[in-house]
Formats: C-alpha cells, structure tokens, sequence
C-alpha cells in the first residue's frame, strides 16, 4: 500500500505515541506472544499500591472517595492516565491522549472541592475515556480516517458538555474501526485493538479500544456507541459492564458519526464499565443534565427511579425471565450455554421464574436491519476515504501492515463469515428506503405483540419482565473471525435497551464441544465446526439482559438483580 | 374523466349517502350560495332542545354529566349523530356512518355504569369523531382513493383501542384530501369539505372534515393528523382548538397513511375540539393507555402533571412569549396581525411579558421538509391510484366533476401558488435522503441553540416559555388558494408541539387593508396583492402556542394561560 494517505497515517500515529510520557513505558513489556496481559498492569511496577487500589475500584467507591476528599481528582486521574498508557502498550487501544490538560482539569476540580465544599456534579473528578467519535472541544476525531486528522473539534458534543458539567475528566480517546461499521477494532492510522484476555482474539468493536481500556482498568468508566453492537460486543468480549439504551436517551448531537442522516435505526450512546453501578450513576447524571436542552433528538424524559425499582415489576420480588437459547441462525458455542445455564440456575435459586423465549422473525430483522446500513452502500465511506486515497476497508482479517501486529491464530476451520454489515452493492432509491422502513415498522409491531403475548405464560400476570440473551454465538473469536451480529442486531432494530453483564470465562474443561445440532443453516454448521475451547481461551463469557423500549432504568434495576444472582 | 374509479366513486358515495337516517334529511337545506352555515344546526328544527343543550357543551361538561348519569351515553351519541349528519347536509365532511353500531356500544356503555356505578374510563359514553385514515375494526378506510374501497380494518388502530377502552363511542369517520398531503380536503369518492363559516371557502386540510364537522358540533372532540399542519390548519380555519402532539406521543400504529416509511418528519394524531379542557381530556386519556404497550413507536413517557402545571415556567406566574410577527417568507394578512396585537395585549395585561421572536432559518426549514415529503416523487400515490386509473390530483382548485359542489369566489388577484406539497419530479436516492436527513439535524440543532439562547432577553431567567406565531398568513381562504404551509412545517421538522387556539374572526371594519411592506419576494407580493377583507368574510382567525419537543404539557398548560387571557 501506498499513497499520500500511508505516510499521513504514520505521522498521526508517531504523534499519538510520542503523547506517552517517557515514565510510563513499560521497562519489560511482555512479548507478543504472551496472549494474556490482564495481570500486567498490577504487576509491572510502574502503579503505586496506591495506584493499584485506585484503579481497582468500581465507580461507586471511586465517587464516594472523590466526593469525600479521600482521594484527589489529581491523584485518582494520574493512576488512571498512567494505566492507560500501560494498557495502551498492551494492547493498542487509545487514539488521543491528553492528560496534562486532564490534570489541569482535576487540579481546578480538587480547588473547588476544597473551596465550596462542594462537589461540582455526581461525577466529581471522575476521569472518563471517550470512543474517538465524541467530540472534546479542542481534540481531533479522527475516526481513524486518514482524511479526518487535524479535523479538531470546535465545540463540545452535548454529551462531553453534560458530562463535564457533572464534574467528569476527559484524559484519552479511544480506538474503532475505519467506517465504525464493524464488530472488531482496526483501522489504517491506529491500528488494531486487542483483547487484553488473549491478545490472538478480537477486543470486539466498533467500541473495541474503549473495551480492552476499560478491562484492564486504564479507565474507570468509558462511553461507546452502539447501531448494531458496538457498544455490548466489545463490552462481553473483554468482560465489561454495559448498556446499549433506548434511541435519543443519551444526546448524540455534536458527535461525529457514520452514515449520517440514516434515521431510522438510530446509533446511541452508552456506558461500558466495571459495574452495574457504574452503569446507573453515567445514566443518572447524564440524564439529570436535561439533554433535551442541548440535542434537539433527545427524549424529554427524566430519570424514573419508580422504574428502577421495577415498580411496573413486581417491585423485583419474582419476575419472570425468557432465555433465548438459540436465536433460530445460530446456535451458541459452548461457553455461552453454560453462561445461559448458571444464569437460569442462579435466577431459579433467588426464587424467580426462567421460561423460554421464542426468537420472533430474528432473521427478518436482521435482513430489515442490513437493508438500512447498506442503503448507501459504500457512498458514505468513500466521501471519507477517497480524498487521500485510503481504502475502504472489506475485511477485519490480519494484515501484513497493520501498525502494530498481534498473533494470528491458528484455525483448524474457518469461522463463518456473514461479511460486512455494510457492502457495496446494497444501494436504494429512498423509495425503496421507505419500503424498507415500512416493513422494519410491522416487523417491529408484531414483535411487540409476540412479548405482550407471554402475559399468557409467565404466571406473575405480566409479559415476560426481561429477556436473557447471547450478545454473540461465541466469545471473542480469533482477529478478522468476529462477523456474526445478529444477537445483537435485532434488539437495534427493535430499540430495545439491552445490558451486558459477564457471567464466566472460557474454559477447556467445563466447555468441551457439545453435540451437534440440527443445523439451522450451512453458516450454522460453519460455527459449530469452528468451535475449540483453546481457540478462545480465557475469553470472558457475557449475556444481555434486554427490556422495552425506553424503559432503560428497569433494565438496569433487573439486570442489577441478575447480577446478584450470578455474580455475587 | 372516465374509467373503473369513476364508477367505483360513484358507488362508494351513493352507499355512504344511504347511510343517512331520512328523518334527519334537512327538510330545507340552505341554498348553496348561502355561505355561512354555522347557525343552521340550532335553528333548522332537527335538534330537540336538550340536544341543543348536549352538543352546544364542551368535553368536559359532557364527561361530568355522563359520569353522573345527567346525560345516558345513549342520548348524547344521537345528539351527536343527529348533529353530524347535519353538518355533512352543510359541509360534505363524513365519508364512513356507522351510528347503528354506536348506539349499541353506547347502551353497552350506559349498562356498565348502571349495574357497576363506575365508567368504563376517563372517557365514558362520549361520541369521538376519526379521521378517515384511523382504523376502527369493521369500518372502512379508504382516504379517499378509489382503489381502497371495500378495505374494511380487520383491527382496531392502537389509538382505537385504547380510546375504546378509555369509554369513547366512535359514529363517523370524515373526509381528506386525496393523498393526504393538501392542507385542503378533496377527494374523487367524496368531494369536497367546506368551511361552515363561509363556504366559498376551504375547510383546510387535510383533517378538513374534521374541522368542518367539530366546528359545526356535529362531533366534540375528533381526532386528526399533522404532517405539514393537518390538524392545525383546520383548526385554524373553523375557530377549533387543537394540538399537533410531539413525535409518537399517540400511538399511530395500525393506521393506513400517505408515505409509509418516511420516518424523519413523522405525522402524528391529535385533538381537534371546542376547548382547551377537551384537548387536555384526549392526550390524558390516551397517555394514561399506555400506548407504548401497544404502538413499538410510542413514547413511554406517562402524562407530566408538573410540566403541565409549568413547574419549569415559574408555576406559570410570569411568563415571556416571543411572538411572530412574520416568518420572514409571508407577511400575515391583517386579520392574522390584529389576531397577533391582540394576544399581545391580552397577555401584557396579564402582567406576562411578551417580546418579538425571530424566524432562524424557517425557509431553509420548510424546504428541508419538502424535500423529505418530495422524496418519493409520485412513486407513492401513483401505487395507490394506478390499479383503478384514478389520476393523481395535482391542484385543489374547484372542478366541474366534483360530487358535491360548492360557490367559487370571485379574485380579483390570483393567491400565491407554492404548489402542492409532493411534486412528481423530486425523487431522491437514499443517500440524497440521508443528507436531507444530515442537514435537517443540524437546522434543528441551530434553532434548539437559538432558542435556549433567549435566556438573555426574557428577564425571566428562563428561555423564551412559549412562541405565539400565525397558523397561516391568512384565514380560510377560497376552495383551491391555500397553498403556503411554511407556518405550520416548520414545527413539524423541529417537532415542537403546536397547540392552535381561535382569537377573532375576519371583520370587514377592522380588518381593511394595511400599507405594503418590504416584501420577501414576489409571491409575498402576490399574497398582499390577493388580500381583500369581503374574500374572507366571518372566517375564524386562530393562533398557534408552540413549545419545546415532547414538552406537549406545558404547551397545554399554557395554552390555557393564553386563552383565559384572550378569550375568557
């Protein structure tokens, strides 16, 4: 490869590099074949004890601990700056780094702390990490398009705005795939993103930077986007907390973004982090910030802690839960049923009821789905590669130059490949669209009714409370291999809030290959065939708990009770 | 014309005509030529006294005394009938009859509250008039194209649904345009709707029958759809009060409409009525449904009683509307003016303040709309009318074929012709659409800007709480010259709720004619030019209340403020 657009990618890489203080470099980095670098950050010297306990905190005691002066924003962004940096080497996951504008920032935070005796939001001199697409007044957002850089936000988005206001620090952005219209992280300026667990496997994307940072705890709490997974994928692959809200809950305006203009299917924006708290208190206190004020597309519509409480549930006493085992295209590996067992044993033992969920026209609305990201084809993408001359991108698989190169995997089989959620040649007349749209909008309807429906067979005289669902048939799979999203497509296309939460890890032993099923399709019988228990190694196993539209705080309040259940 | 859907016309008016009770047939209708008709119900001797009494009463008197059992369910639905049935002799506004049916749910309903002492819901007995396009289980729905005759609904419309169950008694159904994108009502089954205050002119559109048939109290309350001003300009041209809610806070779902798939600027359903009370009654009921359970599309998002009580405004004690004056496209004709220096004065009088709003961008606004509307070209209607050879109606002037006809008036200057709202020639590709779709988000973020950005004019501490602007330059004017929709568009594109309220009607005395102004362009000039106070006689003059998206509570509350200031 060459062309003007090769040496501008090199130049903006060694200027993020260069951004990486000197101190912070890993004396004895671990060789790239050590595929598991989970344990580095706390082992390698370079974070204090203090740092370390810093750093392995959740965001509850982290703001419980900001808020007391127990610790400084100054000293609790240092450790978080320096593990990002650590993790940073180990995997290749941040695109912009500005940490002495960060301390300055927690600097002013801790004054005014100390002066008012007041904290400044709920988020008191929190560092928080950004997908690279959120604007940060006075950052690039480069999206990893050669064509982007220099392009430094003028303004801040409405969310960095709210954020801010609640007292949070922005330190690093983080890394996505050209196009963002991928399930895996790598693009020409950056590179690619790998998962801290097993570095031979995916971090996920389209948020994958975001994932391995916040795995290895370089951040305390980041914010993805999501259109068809991006936010839960690299969320279950790297074992994270979080959410993909409703449409329109967290402001999206003033970010940068893909096939801009495509309304129907909307990209939101949402939380990835290390608890289920952490979820709520970024929800809470963007919400408490009235986007509605500052993003013309925002819901009007405040925190409703009666709905956090599962007042419309029961108030949590025994809800009922259906678990899609298969979503009728592909049935899980291994690991995602045994996580799909515990889940269902762990609930049963709390007393609450478990019945299966039938996947209504899945495939319908995943096609439906396709159709729309494909509408333009790959228009959108060439208006942001052509003028340098970069590629589209067409596959995630390895490359020979890839700016910092991770171990390949060696595959008995092949895992099958759906291909991208976008090609070239699915473009429509907005006639066609609305045709498309038309059947999105009776496939959505129908749906609803199905749910409404098992009001008949719950026993609690309600529809099923939540629905328990794979986020992928796998867990994180080998680079390039990740091209399967329809579990989490369909609850794009449905809008309906969807949290992940990490139930396991890989294992060889309790994971052996089960036996085979009736296929569903040769594709199906593709991933069966693909599956080894040593191809994924270690990689952490995660679920969606997935609710109704808009009511992103009782899926929060039930996934909570899930987590109890599983987790503690 | 000739063809199959002359025929299929013809048919379809002659068994909706059959459908009239003989003895209601006005034993001396007025002569066509007698243009105002308002008063012919109460006096033409159909109507007893008590259904006088019954129909001259708003929704919520209606309601207490059908609670109360004043009033059975059973009388107030022949009153309203009877009444219906007249004002269509007046107007041609019905297109579906079905009071057999209704007499019997309101038995039912009168039953219910005997032996049980409770009403069914909010909403108990109250006849409640539709819009063709919303489908009732059983009934018809044709939206006035030939080629839908005969296309019973096999399901209620969710709006149905859960207005049934709130206790409403549907009768009738009433006319539009054909596609639906006129803000006139004319159709090849069914005709024309005239304005019951003069009928020389149009009832607007396109929930025109609705206008006519509530203005006349043939019906309470009805319930129409706004796109481009179709529930606001009728409203406005018969002297209604309505709401164009925000985006899917009514449920739309299994409602036929124009330009399915265009999920941008959406169309909503919303009240037209005789009261402030009457608008509020419908949107409480129908939240209080939750819609959401039955519409995936719907808003969960339960009736705010402190929004509408303006606990962000202050408790509603001082309030600063900003007033337009003109949109910076048209200059209003003088009823619109004094209609606007009324409510001025009215509200300063009320010790509320009241400063100029500026227009930001409304033509760049309105054309980003029509560019959404015009995306599929024809493509759309011609689907709809090809199969029976019905053409596309491309004018709404009078026509020597209409089924009914009405008195052309005599111009002396041509009105402006902006041309219909969807033209042949304007198809997009998607991603045409999209950047429709791209520039129309960053209008709307531009004006939300705007408006927070009058925090610094008010004195108030608040951003302006509410716009007072025009419905349309002009009051009702002739069958066939209301083609400038720029005053209602615009808050379909931004979505910001738009509540009208009657203030005054066209006086040849006070309304002469006012100097020129600095016209905007020709066709402002061709607007003074057409103004003559004897075009308009008694036409109804109304004004818009517009408040922030998904903000439709406060803009009741404070419409309310407005017409105890105006009107009480």
């Amino acid at each position: 490869m060459s062309g003007i657009w090769v040496q501008l990618a090199q130049e903006k890489k060694r200027k993020t590099e260069a951004l990486i203080p000197k101190e912070w470099i890993l004396p004895n980095p671990p060789p790239t074949d050590q595929l598991d670098v989970s344990h580095v950050p706390d082992q390698c010297g370079l974070l204090t004890k203090k740092e370390i306990e810093i750093t392995n905190s959740p965001v509850g005691v982290l703001l419980t601990n900001l808020a007391s002066q127990t610790w400084s924003s100054v000293e609790v962004t240092i450790a978080f700056s320096k593990r990002a940096i650590i993790a940073h080497q180990l995997t290749n996951c941040l695109t912009e780094i500005f940490i002495d504008r960060a301390l300055k920032r927690a600097a002013w935070l801790d004054d005014q702390l100390k002066s008012t005796g007041k904290t400044v939001g709920p988020l008191h001199g929190l560092p928080l990490s950004l997908k690279d697409q959120i604007n940060v007044h006075g950052i690039e957002s480069t999206m990893g398009y050669t064509a982007w850089i220099g392009r430094v936000a003028q303004r801040n988005s409405a969310l960095a705005e709210i954020l801010e206001s609640q007292g949070a620090v922005f330190y690093v952005k983080t890394n996505v795939p050209q196009t963002l219209m991928w399930v895996e992280t790598f693009n020409f300026i950056f590179g690619r993103t790998a998962n801290p667990f097993n570095r031979s496997l995916t971090s996920g994307g389209s948020t994958g930077g975001e994932g391995a940072l916040v795995a290895l705890k370089g951040s305390p709490l980041g914010v993805g986007s999501d259109i068809g997974g991006s936010i839960r994928v690299p969320c279950a692959f790297n074992g994270l907390y979080g959410l993909r809200p409703s449409y329109n809950r967290v402001p999206y305006a003033g970010c940068v973004n893909s096939l801009e203009g495509e309304e129907a299917i909307v990209s939101v924006l949402g939380p990835m982090t290390t608890s289920v708290e952490g979820v709520r208190e970024f929800m809470k206190s963007v919400i408490s910030g009235q986007p509605w004020n500052k993003d013309p597309t925002a819901l009007r519509k405040k925190w409703d802690e009666d709905a956090y409480k599962l007042a419309e549930h029961g108030n949590g006493a025994q809800l009922c839960f259906g678990i899609i085992w298969d979503d009728g295209l592909f049935h899980p590996h291994p690991p995602v049923l045994r996580a799909l067992e515990t889940v269902k044993n762990a609930l049963l033992a709390k007393g609450h009821k478990v019945i299966d969920w039938e996947p209504y026209k899945h495939g319908d609305l995943c096609m439906n789905a396709h159709s729309i990201y494909g509408a333009v084809g790959e228009d959108d993408f060439l208006a942001d590669t052509v003028p340098t001359g970069e590629p589209v991108i067409r596959t995630m698989e390895l490359r020979d130059d890839e700016p910092v190169k991770w171990p390949a995997k060696k595959l008995n089989v092949e895992a099958p490949a759906l291909g991208p959620l976008v090609s070239a040649d699915t473009k429509l007349t907005a006639y066609e669209l609305w045709q498309v749209h038309k059947q999105r909008r009776q496939l959505r309807a129908e749906y609803l009714d199905h749910w409404q429906a098992t009001a008949s067979k719950t026993g609690t005289g309600r529809p099923v409370d939540a629905i328990i669902a794979p986020v992928a048939p796998y867990a994180a799979p080998p680079h390039g291999q990740n091209n399967i999203a329809t579990y989490t497509v369909v609850w794009n296309n449905l809008d309906y809030p969807a949290f992940v939460l990490p139930v396991t890890r890989v294992s060889s032993e309790l994971d052996s290959k089960r036996p085979p099923p009736v296929f569903f399709s040769n594709l199906d019988k593709q991933l069966y065939d693909f599956y080894e228990p040593e191809i994924f190694a270690n990689a952490p196993v995660s679920l969606q708990v997935v609710g109704r539209t808009q009511n992103d705080e009782a899926v929060i309040g039930m996934a909570e009770l899930v987590d109890q259940a599983v987790n503690k």
